[in-house]
């Protein structure tokens, strides 16, 4: 069997998350349902990461397996062709047989924009969260590097969230502004449950003067699930990158 | 009766544009049913551009007439709250009783926004056109500024559509890249039925390399509507600002 690795684009918008679930309109039900209808088999895709409701991803990646000897150029053509216009293959290359989407990812890369403005936008809000108040830059920026290393983060996980453990490495969380835009870049080996968002949110209510800018790193230290602090919305979240090392074997699980 | 200025923002992806047709969901018949229910009177919006289905707009004006005493801030606040997420409002402002937003309009400025890249973008897309051939910019150029001026531009106006005389003043039609952006920026005194978008359709047969450079100037000159020239679809589209000179009374009609 053949083992194709995708990179994968959408907006979040419409879809119910990533994971697919009965009846409801998921990526990866998309995506399964218009692939088996061009392969002409039943195909199974692993996504890197599971992006949740209203979470968009420039650079998701799945794998499947198929017998199909299509050439990988083509395979991106018919695709496309077939799929709606909210979800789109960027990529398509053909890997060996271990690949495996999500064990093999070496750290995932999720990118956070905000818009300072007054008023609702139509126009950036689709796939930013607009905030009206002045947002103090460098205290966000500040309490984001603090949690930056090797660190149990069950303090920004949400409830209900099942995994053997809550230790992450969080490689880089840098905030950057450019104009009205402020982005909040987070890359770790993976994410707990909500993960991000809920830093985002925090790294907010830091930014809004109604958390200390060591609040955050203290939460993390006490390992306590963070109060009142509730996770950035979703539209402003995307999947923008996941990475492998070359070599790398899968780990177990 | 206190006549109200309003700069408003929409995503025109889901609207069948801006004017009121019956049955059919508009920028106008929105915010007329949303402006009616909360001012409890019947409210009638006059709208500076009308934009085309799935042209959106950063900075369209449009003014209506109501006798409530709401303050302008409180206006905003009230009718983003009603209004559906893919139209709000950015400003009000009251205006004097002989201000209309079409008729003492100077100018519109529309942006028409492409993005070159080999696959289609769900991110990008909704707010611009993906062209995956590299385009000639300089070309691109030379063939937009060369229709700048007061001319007849019957040759860039849908077939069907009605006006008294087809003459215009194009004030200024730039052609910028910025990395893989290309935003094509057209100022006129008032626009033909949908002379930006056949103007970009051209201006992108030119880039191609499908047209000579002279071709659409030659047209204009001809004054017969551009041979084999679809207008450039309109999720690329968007009316980004109405000028309107000081002290201007509205011109007649």
């Amino acid at each position: 069997m053949r083992n194709l690795k995708l990179v994968v684009e959408y907006d979040g918008t419409d879809f119910h998350g990533f994971q697919r679930q009965r009846q409801l309109r998921t990526v990866q039900g998309v995506l399964e349902e218009r692939f088996a209808a061009l392969l002409g088999e039943p195909i199974r895709i692993t996504g890197a990461g599971r992006t949740d409701a209203g979470v968009h991803a420039s650079g998701q990646v799945v794998n499947f397996r198929t017998t199909r000897p299509i050439k990988t150029e083509q395979i991106v053509k018919a695709l496309n062709a077939a799929l709606p216009r909210d979800v789109k293959v960027q990529r398509c290359e053909e890997v060996e047989e271990a690949f495996h989407a999500r064990r093999c990812a070496s750290s995932r890369t999720y990118r956070y924009t905000l818009v300072q403005r007054p008023t609702p936008s139509p126009l950036l809000g689709r796939f930013a969260l607009i905030v009206p108040e002045r947002l103090n830059l460098s205290a966000m920026q500040r309490a984001g590097k603090a949690l930056v290393g090797r660190h149990d983060f069950r303090a920004f996980q949400a409830s209900g969230s099942e995994t053997m453990t809550t230790e992450r490495t969080l490689m880089r969380l840098d905030c950057q502004r450019e104009g009205t835009r402020i982005e909040i870049t987070a890359e770790a080996d993976s994410f707990l449950y909500q993960m991000v968002r809920i830093i985002v949110g925090a790294m907010l209510q830091v930014g809004r003067g109604q958390l200390s800018t060591s609040a955050p790193v203290n939460a993390l230290n006490k390992g306590e699930r963070f109060p009142k602090c509730p996770p950035a919305p979703a539209c402003g979240l995307s999947l923008v990158k996941v990475s492998y090392s070359e070599g790398d074997l899968p780990a177990s699980g």
